[in-house]
């Protein structure tokens, strides 16, 4: 049982910009460094038994190669596709193959902001979302995909 | 401080339809029904300290009641409007003059349905949003609140 | 055998204003007051060895209980949501759980008249529906749903 | 009396492809062959006291003849124009010159079907519309016709 | 002459939230109370001598229940339906039925909010409208229906 | 000289419906015949040393055919496509193969009309377009033309 | 103080065609000329210790030369801009520059004409609207200003 | 006879730019001066027994004073309102006003060009439409204008 | 196993202006014959070991029929609809009847023409679509069904 | 070669409330006068060897005659349009027939206005935009233009 | 002639996640590896006596670089943009740049999938298309360059 | 002072296929090539007494890389995103972050293209936007950010 939990891996994408959180915009992405978060999820992870590992680009089509080698190894996805959210089919199409349970996370509130950011390719494929509830949001999803994959 | 806590009381609203949860449609709502959901929200709002009241109407006009009834009681709001999140400007009017942390819900991903599903009358005026989670989203709704509200 | 027919229950839901038939408006909807239409309902389920019950409501969510209600009881629906044709999901969803043969009625053609109008939350999920026909519209849903519930 | 009826002649067009029902595509159009519902036809207007006379074509330009053909003759118009519906307004003006009760039936409900099906030349200048009902929904035409023009 | 006077009806419908008045948003609905602006109401009747009768609710269905109450009793109506204005055709159909001269009020300029706010169900099928002049705007409304139906 | 006029052939070609000229619908068409304006048209062809040969059908196809039997031996072309102006795109291209000078005449004023008949699928292909002067239309189109192709 | 109230300064501006006003159309204007207007308005002025100003034109630019002309002299603005309601943008530039309490009013029912007609330049800038009301609209609106800028 | 022909005048109105013909634009415009137009328009107007009075401007307002000062003097109006075709909702109010047989004239196809120039405020309250045919579109509206009014 | 071969047959329909091909807009549709292109396929059916038979007609109707005649005949059906690829829901409705692998063919490529032109009733149900290939896009297709029925 | 410079001359037209640059909204137009813009107009073109004269009107159709009145005189164009950036067509055509390099200025940002002001009637027209630099827009104009021109 | 065969050369670029065919979503894409289809184009291209060179990426930047580096040294492309057809400007421009024979091919039909999948940034600027035929969709389109620039 | 000078850090942007300029496509981008361009800003950088440095990348990602490492650096920035510009929000987000004055710069003129070119997702953003001007543009920019960061 400790075995099959180890397995249990789940792969966390940071999109564009994502990379600067805590010295830039903190009213739309709030004042902890990506490291914080990191830090955070990987913790929840210890205490959930999951494995994770987490991956931030300001590259499109390196995060699309980084889906690619989540297949077959990932059993879970939590992705926050920042800016690529709304324009990004390509990731859209590595998401779908990657065939695993996914929660699209969104640490402001879309909905405020400007109407392309309305629209997500990413939502209608993915199991959930969650949005503007900060680095929260992350450690949600975790969990939720714990009980998912279990 | 502990008196503090129980001042922190949490409405939780429940639009149409809502009352069926378990009965109908389980490849939208799950398998549970609104009393499973009820308790689950109760036992995690006993451990968080907070006071939490719950409410399910079929009628749009109780619901606007209910919410005017919130104000000044409630210090945080979690609303899954259901069909109402998609027409009524009436609640989302309710919900501005209550003006706490609030967090839309939805049991299932609203972006996997008819077109007419993707747009939230509540999600621009909410501090977050959970959708596509199950019962569970009700429960990271209420962990996030309590943080909110500390 | 005759048991069996009196087992077949058809519901019957006219939406908000149609109380007022007959007295107003006779160039949309004729003079029939609706307790002459209800009159030759049950005339024509008897001649028809139907059970038929018929409600009237100016209240979306009691058209949405009402609906509820019928869950396991009903065999059949015609519904003529009336104004709420065009704005209500929540009645759309609570047809969507009752789960039987529904026939959308409309006494005038909802085509002719402005363009918000023609656009049903009912007509892609019913079976059939007929409109502009008066009266005789309910009388031949009747007879259509005779058919496929025999 | 006798020779009143016999001069109440209803002129029923049946559109592109009708031809081929009972043979192709049962899902949309059921399984009767279009001269099963003619005979139905033939039959229910005998019981009424009808004069009928039927006509397909998967011509356009044939249906336009057709219609003009029928001015002065037909007291009313059943229609099911088919794939015309949707794109002819030559068919709309013949049925405009016509000037007749005419009622519009769909076999299948096109509203559950592509959103170009949703258009429909005809609706706005019929009396009334009947879809999704199978052949029936000629007879039900016939017998509302019969009303309209004693 | 006096006796026409008090046959002179009119009947104010406050939509949802207004009930609120005074309390939340004054940015939008002013500091005054619903019960300020019916007695400002009253008074300004009284002057006209015109009788005059208010009616608030958070349900569409109840203030559908009421226009229909006001059929042959008045001869003149003031509605600010608030929310409702944008979403309720069964208002709407109401109002038609009740057809006498209508004017609709609302309390804050409703082309300075979110772009839903600028479509009114009631605008077209009322006498005139009256934005953004707060609680005065009922009492022009009722100088304005005294002189229509003198 | 006069043998050059000889050689300057028009072909006017009338869409469906066009037939029942002075039978039906006389708001929009007038109350002559086609024949009436045929004999018009060759009368004013005459006059100005036109040959002139008119063509009318309620096929779509049938008219294709006519314009590409033209080719060669038409120097100019009047079209009137009724209904077709708005649905024909098989018509523009044949007109676009025929690559005469073109007049578009149409005896209504198409833009009082429903807002489907603003469009046409002919005008902008066409030299000029002449609406609402009834048969007057097609005897200026001729004058015209005799000028472009003198 | 009857000093300040002297120093109340309106400007009153009538937009293209109202100078026909009485003559044409009086199923949308009315059969008051302009002068009786603005008789009735300087009446309600000295009524309400207003001085006022009326202006009227046909040209685009006039109105925007007037309305600069009474920046720093008028305290309050009334504007019909009739035609000029739907098309101006230069209208509603100067009118921002006056930055004065302004109350856009309309004769008729704007929403009752053609669609484009609802689109107004001037509703999102002013503080309110009164539309439908006749010449009524303008003392009104002279009521309103009048506490507005006491 | 001849008398009442005197008494048979016809406005013509050419809008912006137009002052320019012949000079610049060739190939939208042709080459004849306004003034050569104005030449052929009086030679035409005295063949056919009609008064005839030209004016141009390139100010909106103008010609919407000129329209104004035909009321009761012009029994017909042909229009080139050139850009302003596209724009003026102004010039539409004083056609209107004018209420006399209106052609609107359009020297180039402007269905050819840019898609803003496709919608006119003018063509749906005209008798009908002349374009693409030069300045012989001002002669043809003359004769058909001639009829009219006979 | 030649016997096999000999019942794959091929049916290939050219829409309306295609036998035009070759002496009219060759910057479209290339300088090749419909005959040349007629040939060409035959030879490579040969080629192929494939029966083919091809259809031409400018009349909607008749492709219909064409296509309805070719059930349980045709194993495949190469179909170049041309203009009626953007208007003929009837043509679709018979190729959806057909039920075989479908290749839709367009000589020149739609993409670089009219808007109107980019939108095919055909694309969403055919196999596959060769574009702007010229006469080779039909050998294409004809190989590529060969392999898909083989 | 002085000669040839003198030769170069700039016209700068300045739309409408142009006049009131530094007296109001100085957030969107900055604080200068158009006085202080055009003196430092007229010194760049003195430093660039350029003649200038400017314009400005609160009248399209004064700017229209203007631009007529500048053709054979003016070799380049600099216009800020101002508020007929976004409704003047006939402002485009006068600019079409002008025909000089034009370049296109705006004081503020109007891609950071309402939405109305984001589409220009001259954009696609002129040979460049400069928009949001203040005053200096026009002094890099005026570079441009004498580089374009020399 | 041996030689000139020699330098022509062929660019097949696959676009993002076509490195991942055969493995996964074989609905859409097939069951061959990309692999396999290099090896079939280069045996293909042997036989047409092209030299081609193949190159795949996940990033749009690469995809970019790579056109940019065929400059001067390819005479034709065959390109499959996969995801980045409908979202990328960028290789679009690349292509123009590129400026030889284009076919764009897709493995899929992508007017069957979702509807931002119908836009595609190449079509318009290739030569040509093919969608939906496979594999042999890139063979075609080699046999097709083969003989553009033989 | 000059300390202070040599401490102004202009950071300019140069988007993908900008590196093929003056070897493509002149028509849009002119005949100079990008280390022209380069030469020139550097030259007119010293001049006005600023650092400046430049970057190209063909790669969104880059870019975005390339603007995250000019925060606290750079004290103004100009940007060519050219096709960038109308399909990046990561850009747009990271110019947002960098938050110093910056000019949209583009060689040619966006608004005579495609009309997907006319959507900027920088331009509502940036403080002003030079197009249509040539490498002029760069220039005119630097001369506007060294008067802003003086």
């Amino acid at each position: 049982m400790a075995d099959s939990r180890q397995n249990r891996h789940i792969f966390v994408v940071h999109g564009p910009n994502l990379n600067m959180l805590g010295q830039r915009e903190p009213d739309h992405y709030g004042h902890r460094t990506l490291a914080d978060i990191d830090r955070a999820i990987a913790s929840k992870a210890t205490e959930l038994a999951l494995q994770v590992s987490t991956f931030q680009s300001n590259h499109e089509g390196e995060i699309v190669d980084a889906l690619q080698g989540a297949v077959g190894r990932a059993q879970g996805l939590i992705i926050n596709p920042a800016a690529y959210t709304h324009t990004s089919v390509a990731i859209r199409d590595a998401v779908l193959m990657l065939d695993v349970p996914t929660i699209e996370v969104h640490l402001s509130n879309i909905h405020k902001r400007e109407s392309f950011r309305h629209r997500s390719f990413i939502a209608d494929i993915a199991t959930g979302q969650i949005t503007g509830l900060g680095a929260s949001g992350y450690l949600f999803a975790l969990e939720a995909l714990a009980r998912m994959i279990a």
